[in-house]
Formats: C-alpha cells, sequence, structure tokens
C-alpha cells in the first residue's frame, strides 16, 4: 500500500498553489499553482465600476479555480492516487474579508450586487480604511477598551471591523444584506466542507477576538447600527490543526479528494508558515518576506507590545501567546524603485549578463563599504504596519547627491527594510517579549545579500525555511494533524517541517558600522512618525488633488 | 563703411563661447562655441594623478583654445571683418581661481608642478574646501569680522579664501611658489592685454573685499603664515565697464582680432548677464538658470541679508548695491533624475514621438493638478548655497508611495527647485530689499512649464532674456563701454540688452495650491538645514566609508 500524503493549499495576493506532501516525514512530491485570472483588483470591477483610490480587491471565483485547477494538478505531477490523500489544509492571506450570505454565497455572486465594490471581498492590502480604523482607535483608546493593548495600541485599517465600517458607511445596504461578514480563509474551509467554521487565528489577529468581541455598546458608539456586525460574525472558534469537518460531495467534486477526508480549519498563510519552517518554539521569530513581511513568534509571556499587529493566545500553535507583526512594503519597494527603470547601461550590462535587474543592482550594491552612498531610507512607500500602525504615511529619502546612483538608493530601501524590521524587534525586547533568532521564509530568501544584511542590521543569527513552499507545506502539516495522523501541531512540525539552522550569522565589524546609520534611520522614524505630521500633510494634499483632476 | 562691432566672449562650466555684436543695437551677428577639450577635471588629472573627493578643475589651455578658435570662427559666421571690431569682453565662472607666476604663467604649466592637484586652477564648484570654510566663518563669528554679515553670515567654500586655504594647508609648496592667485576671470584678461587687471565684481563677491581684504591678524589666526595670500592678490580693482588695456599683440595674434582695441576688464558670468538682461533696476531679481541657479539683483538699499551670497557696492554696475545669491544644484538635479533611468516604455514612448527624456517627463508632470504626487523635495543634491550655505547637506525626498512614478518626482524636483528659489526672495524681504520681478536667462529658459511653475510659486511676473547669448552678450555690453561707444553701462544695457516682459504671470489658483506645499518645503528645510546634523552625519559615513574602501 502506498504512503498516505495531505494536500495544502495557499492562497497568496497573486496566485494560488497546491503541495502534496508525505505525512510521514513531509517530503514533498508535487505542486501546481495558478496566477488568479482576475489578480487584485484594484482600478474598477470586471464591469469597468470604478473603485476608489486605495482600493484593492478580489473574485472568489479565481480561488475555486486554484482549488478545481492546482489540487488535481499537483497529485498528478506527485505520482498519487487522489485515494492516497488523508487531509487537505488551506491559509489564506488575512485579512482577506467578504460579506456572504447565510449558506455561504459571496454577495458579488448576487445578480442585484455584483457591481457594487463593497460587495466584493476586500484583499489585506485594501487601504481605504484608514478613515474607519482612525475612528475605531480613538474611539477605544477614549473608553479604554480592554482588547486595545493587545494590538499594539491600534486596530489596522486592514482589519474585519475597520474594513466593515467602510461598507456599513459608504453602502449600507451591502452592509445590511450581509449575513456573514467572514475571512476568506474560513469561506473557503466553508465551501471544502459545507459547514462555517471559524478559526482562532484570524478572529484573533484580524477580528479583535479576546475572550469575545468588542461590545454592543462600543460599536453603537462608533456607528448607530454598526453592532449589527456582532451577528454576522458570531460564531464558535476552532483550536489551529483541529478538523473542520469532512470534505463535502461538492468539495470532493470540485477538488478530485475523496468525500469525507479530514479539512483542517483555516489559517493564514504567515502563521502556518511558523509550523513548516519548525518556527514556533518561544523567542524564534518568522519572518514571512515577500512583498511585505510579516512576523509572528510565539512567547510563554504575554506582553503588550507597543505598535504590533496583535497577541493571541494559541493564536499560532496551542499552548503558547502567539504574536504578530508586519512590515507592509519590502519587496513592493524594491520592485518600485526598478519599476522607475535603470540607466540605460546598467539594463544592457544586465541583458548582455543574463541577470535580472534586481540581481545587477544586489551585486553592484554589494560592492560598497557600509555607508558608502550616505543615505538612509524610511520604508514607508505602502505605509507602516509596525510599529507605528498608519498607512497614510510615506517613504522618505534622506543623502541624495547628485553623485547617487540607482545601487545606492536601491541598497539604501533594502537597509530600510532591515531597519525598520530591528525597530520591530526593539519593541518586543523592550516589552520583555525576548527574541533570540530569526528564520526567514518567503522569496527574498533567494538574495543572500539581503539574507546577510538583515543579520548584520539586527545582529541576530537567520536561520531559513529550508523548502520552496513554506505555508502551503504548512498547511498541509496542519491537514496531518486534521486527520490524526500526528497528535498535535508541535509534533507533526517537527516530523514534517524543514529549517536550516544559522544559514547567516552576523558580521560584527559590519554589524558596527550599521548602527550609525541605524541611528539616523530612528531619527528619522521618529520625526516623520511621531513629531510632525507633514507626511499625513502630504496624503492630505495628493488624496485632494487626486480627486480634484 | 561698415557698423562697428564688439566681441563678447563668455567662460561657462563646459563650453567656451564667443559672439559678434552690434554696437549700435546690440544685434548677435554671429556666434561659435568650444567644448573644453578637457571638460571638468574632477577624477584625476590628464597625467593620471587621482583627486580627491568633491574636487572640480580646469586646464588654462583650454581657455586660450576658445580664444583661438571661437573668436575667428564668431566673425566668419557675423561675416564682419576683424577691422570693424572695435572691443572685446570676456566673462567667466567665478570663483574659478588659480596659483600663477608673477608674469602670469599659471603655476600647473611649470614642469615640476604639472602634477600637483594644487597647481590647476580650481573651479567654482570645486567642493573640496568646506573644512577650511567652516573654520574661516567660526573664526570670523568669534572675532566679529565686520565683512562677515556682507555675505550673509557665512563665506563659502566656493570661494577664493576657502580655497586658497585648502592649497596653503594641503600643498604648502604650491602655495609658496604662488606669486599672484587670481581669478580666471581677470587671468584671461591679462593674457589678452599683458597687464595684470582685477575687476570689483569678482574681488567684492568671491575675494571678501569690502573697503579692503580680510586683515592680516585675522589671516595669521585663521592658519600662520596665510596672510601671505594678501600679496599674493594685492592689486587696484577696477569698476566694472572699465577699459583694462588695449589688445596685446600676443592677444591680436591669437584672436586674429587688431592689436590695441579695448579690452573690458573681467566680469562673472551671472553678473554680466544682469547687463545682457536689461535687468540692472532695483528690485529686478535675475535669475541665470542653467545646471545651478545664480540671483543678482541691483538695490538703492544696503542690507545684511542672512544667507545671501554677497553684497558689494557697485559689484554688478556702477552706483548701486548689487547682490548676489544662489542654489547650487538645479538643472544638474533634473539630469541626475534621468541619470537613473526612465521606465522602458517611457523611453520607447520618447524615442517614437522624437521627444527628449526632460521633455516627456515634462509633458507628463504637466498633467497633473498641483500637489497631486503628493512629494516634497529638498533640492540640495549639490549642496546649498543660499540660503544655508552648506556644501554639506544633501537631498530629502518625503511621500514616495508604490503608485510614485517616475515624473512625480521629475515634477517635484523642479518644485524643489522653485521652493528654493522663494525661500531666497523671502530672506532678502524679510531683511527690507524689494523683489519685485524675476528675470530669468539661461538653458532653462527652455522650459515653459518650469517658468510657469516658478511665477506661481514665487507669485512674481516672470520676464525673460530674449536671446540666446545672455553672458556673451553681456560681456559684448561691457566691451562697447569700454571702447567708449555708449557712456556708460546703464545706457549700453538701455541700447543693446534684449528682455521679453512679463513672458509669464502667476496663476492664482495654482499659487494658493502650491502654498501648503511651501509650507511643508519649509519645514523640512529648516529641519534638515538647521534642527538636526543628521545630513551631516550622512556625508560624515560617506566620506569615511569613501576613504576606506
Amino acid at each position: 500500500m502506498k504512503q498516505p500524503v495531505v494536500v495544502g493549499v495557499d492562497y497568496g495576493t497573486l496566485s494560488g498553489r497546491a503541495v502534496v506532501v508525505a505525512v510521514e516525514d513531509g517530503a514533498e512530491l508535487g505542486s501546481a499553482v495558478l496566477e488568479y485570472p482576475h489578480g487584485v483588483v484594484e482600478r474598477r470591477l470586471p464591469s469597468g465600476v470604478p473603485l476608489g483610490d486605495s482600493w484593492a480587491l478580489q473574485m472568489p471565483a479565481d480561488w475555486l479555480q486554484v482549488l478545481e485547477e492546482t489540487v488535481p494538478a499537483a497529485l498528478a505531477a506527485a505520482g498519487v492516487r487522489p485515494d492516497q490523500v488523508i487531509g487537505i489544509g488551506t491559509d489564506f492571506t488575512a485579512c482577506t474579508v467578504l460579506p456572504a450570505l447565510a449558506d455561504g454565497t459571496p454577495l458579488c455572486g448576487l445578480d442585484d450586487l455584483r457591481d457594487r465594490p463593497h460587495a466584493h471581498p476586500k484583499l489585506w492590502k485594501h487601504h481605504a480604511a484608514q478613515g474607519q480604523a482612525d475612528r475605531i482607535n480613538a474611539l477605544a483608546e477614549a473608553r479604554g477598551e480592554a482588547w486595545l493593548p493587545r494590538y499594539g495600541g491600534k486596530i489596522s485599517s486592514e482589519w474585519q471591523f475597520a474594513k466593515a465600517l467602510q461598507v456599513h458607511e459608504e453602502d449600507p445596504e451591502v452592509f445590511a444584506r450581509a449575513e456573514r461578514w467572514i475571512e476568506a480563509a474560513d469561506w473557503i474551509v466553508w465551501h471544502l466542507t459545507g459547514t462555517e467554521t471559524r478559526n482562532l487565528c484570524t478572529a484573533g489577529y484580524k477580528g479583535i477576538h479576546q475572550d469575545g468581541y468588542p461590545s454592543e455598546e462600543y460599536l453603537e458608539a462608533l456607528s448607530p447600527g454598526f453592532s449589527a456586525l456582532l451577528e454576522k460574525i458570531g460564531h464558535p472558534l476552532s483550536p489551529m490543526g483541529a478538523r473542520a469537518g469532512g470534505l463535502s460531495a461538492d468539495g470532493a467534486a470540485l477538488t478530485g479528494l475523496p468525500e469525507g477526508i479530514a479539512v483542517a480549519v483555516g489559517n493564514v498563510d504567515a502563521h502556518v508558515t511558523a509550523v513548516a519552517a519548525q518556527a514556533i518554539g518561544p523567542g524564534q521569530m518568522l519572518m514571512v518576506m515577500g512583498t511585505s513581511t510579516c512576523h509572528v513568534m510565539n512567547s510563554d509571556v504575554l506582553a503588550e507590545v507597543p505598535g504590533m499587529c496583535g497577541v493571541v493566545k494559541d493564536g499560532i500553535v496551542p499552548g503558547l501567546w502567539g504574536y504578530e507583526a508586519g512590515q507592509s512594503g519590502v519587496g513592493d519597494i524594491f520592485a518600485w524603485h526598478l519599476r522607475g527603470g535603470l540607466p540605460a547601461d546598467y539594463a544592457a550590462e544586465a541583458a548582455e549578463r543574463g541577470l535580472s535587474w534586481h540581481e545587477l543592482l544586489t551585486e553592484k550594491a554589494a560592492m560598497q563599504a557600509v555607508g558608502e552612498h550616505g543615505l538612509v531610507a524610511l520604508d514607508w512607500h505602502n505605509g507602516n504596519r509596525s510599529v507605528l500602525v498608519d498607512h497614510h504615511l510615506s517613504g522618505v529619502l534622506a543623502g541624495a547627491t547628485l553623485a547617487t546612483r540607482s545601487e545606492d538608493v536601491y541598497r539604501a530601501l533594502l537597509e530600510a527594510t532591515a531597519f525598520g524590521t530591528r525597530t520591530i524587534i526593539e519593541a518586543f525586547e523592550k516589552a520583555g517579549v525576548g527574541v533570540t533568532e530569526l528564520v526567514v521564509a518567503g522569496g527574498l530568501l533567494r538574495s543572500p545579500f539581503l539574507m546577510q544584511l538583515y543579520a548584520d542590521v539586527t545582529r541576530r543569527p537567520l536561520s531559513t525555511l529550508d523548502s520552496e513552499q513554506g505555508p502551503a507545506l504548512g498547511s498541509a502539516i496542519h491537514a496531518a494533524v486534521a486527520a490524526g495522523a500526528h497528535p498535535d501541531v508541535h509534533t507533526a512540525s517537527r516530523a514534517m517541517g524543514k529549517i536550516r539552522r544559522n544559514a547567516y550569522v552576523p558580521d560584527p565589524a559590519r554589524a558596527d558600522a550599521y548602527e550609525p546609520l541605524f541611528a539616523i534611520y530612528t531619527e528619522l522614524h521618529d520625526h516623520f512618525g511621531r513629531n510632525t505630521d507633514l507626511l499625513h500633510r502630504l496624503h492630505g494634499l495628493r488624496t485632494a488633488a487626486g480627486a480634484g483632476s
């Protein structure tokens, strides 16, 4: 008889992927990926209806197409028969959230709501609810809401309540008709099992659930009628690694997997990666580095870290306090720099030598001594998630001269994101939550120069996920637990997860040389993030001029 | 008999040009230009000897070649016989200064000094004497030197004394062997007449001459032995428009002009342009806009404007107080942005439509409403000449997002230089020196969008020099005065100068919209220029890392 396998499905920002994994040792047997046909919907709906500034939506049909195409394709690639599969697990970007009917039908699937922007799922990086987030925070602070410090003192505009409040205020009819307001992470599991479940992770980190949701009184004070949200999200929460149910007949038809196999409760892409990377011990900070960076870490200590995204009991794995923080722009910022173009001779050199532009600029940047470019940047081109929690901030570059070259700016941007990480680490340590090791997953792993830079700047050893399939592998591990093949997530992570320990260690001389640059970063950070509202004024002018043009 | 003409020769940063002008009405009959074979020498001497950071030298042989080639070529282009020429005038970049023997031989022309960097002329933009300038200023302030406020409280590292002190300290032998320390503006006249003269303009603006030079006591306190400079520069000063002498036999042989014709005393390119542009009345601020911008203005009021470059009695035209201020990077900054490259589709569009990259980005930038890009920059990529007088400052860009495009940054840089101009204007007005009209000359005149932007930002009407040959025309006007064809510079300017009045007038709505952006510029200006030494620290790190690599 063939070995038992599980399937992990990871829903990213631009694509979904399935991986088939051996239950015994985590061997990755095959995978398949699908770019979402609609991608990220930012300018207008497929029907042509325009969206506002900073909007970002997705289409549920794309998510189903991922199940339909990638699961069979991954099995085929693995040479595995469907009847070997004992479970399926999924993870999603978060907070990606949608309004639905009581039977799970997304409101955007209804003929009369199809053209209403607010009827569609809002992707994590929908940043148009900052005004709502500001009011959520101001009121919570004024009322001394006990849950606020659990989120570093600030609720993000990216999360469930800010996005829901935007719907409530800008399209009350859609809000009223939403019988459920649900994370995509839970919606996709609902679609597979036929039964609604809600996972503790998204409820805790994105839904302000701490021994219960915010009170009816608070929500009514925020906006009359908004407490109706409590009914739309109310549901028992399932622990991480639990079985959500058996694969329904519809789910089996869609995926080609056997009806009745275990389906794990929903999960978040970053958090589930900690399990894949064996980074679930106290003090191990997992950094999922891609377009943005998500930091997740477990601790046996509960602390209220200013500017963290959240701390949730059992939020990542049962038995520990799970912390989350984040940087809202990382790889996105490097790509933005390249979108501006390269000097003609550089572009020619890259083409001739068969290098990507990233590779060429990295090579040139790596030839410099620390500080030689004379630049320090603030990595806020997509706002600041931690520790300032402010999406109206923007990027700053100081120190440019007529001699400043493209690779100088590029390196300054790489460094800025490392300084941003160190700022987050220092906030944790100052609050009494030790950070002893960095574990990196995500696409930016591909740059050894960037990895070494992070080790030098943070003065910490850096281990790496030893798999190309972080979140999907983590989802597969959860599927194995849900199917009963391993007794708990910890055991399954040890058996199936993959880490390369201390792949990079800090160089003391370079680490010392970065200190004065980090001091300048900190000065800029505090000035533009705390002491002046200059960047907010620029945001206001930009928004007003754009609206008027 | 053919009409009398004069020849004006203008020595710029990269090239020299001659223009043949009718004495009666200023008609420009022909011109010729020569790019300096050695250009600006910044990295190493022709022999290979390396130069330090921020050095900029020029080669006297290039200047002579300009006389030899462009004067006959301009005459030929004009269809004018040499015997019609009644005078020649010249102007130069300043402070461009060199060490020479008592007979005028440049020290860099001596075999044993040819490979010594300090034996060569230092171009205006040689910025390696900032340390010396800092000490000059500190000591002058400590001793309460009366001349210091005449220079806005700061002597620039670009000027004669800072550059001479650098020679004195870094190559004492060259300093000792220099019998003369002379502006190139005067050196070229010396070469034409065979007799040393010194003009009041460069002595006043670049040589700290105010009723005499700084005292021997002061110079000795600055650096023992440095007062020897006084002998090297001591000479009677000639008023602007005076006849320096007759063209020598050598000068006639070099240029092909008749021996004995009038040679005007030396002049500075920016200041002489005011005469060409009929911008010599009180309150008319001439801006020569090219790689950098030089502001010159006359007033009947003496005031000590903080951060101006200098005020000199009769410094521009006899009878008025002549003011100078400047921005050390303008067109250079725009060109720097383009050196970083353009997005591939933009480059293709420019090629297809036959537009320069400047034209394409200007067109795209012009489509925006004021403030729409959400950016404000500090235009200090080449330091700040006025009002901070600090070449260790550098550029800052605030407000970048992932949506920021190349034309957004480009427009922000254009605006930053306009804000820099307004900062200078406000410093003058606050000190009681009214600025009622801007008159623009220089290469950036070619951009109507930029001109309108300056009118809007400064809220002042903007007139333009109506000639392609500003400084050379101004030099020709001085030649006409020196030759006695007009009684004085004022009369000659009215007869031969050319201005297009109110070519651009402010648009009130746009002017209002720029106000909050200018407020942000001012906040950044004061923060980075006055409240923090952050940019100085970056400069220090850059210099230290560069030196160590």
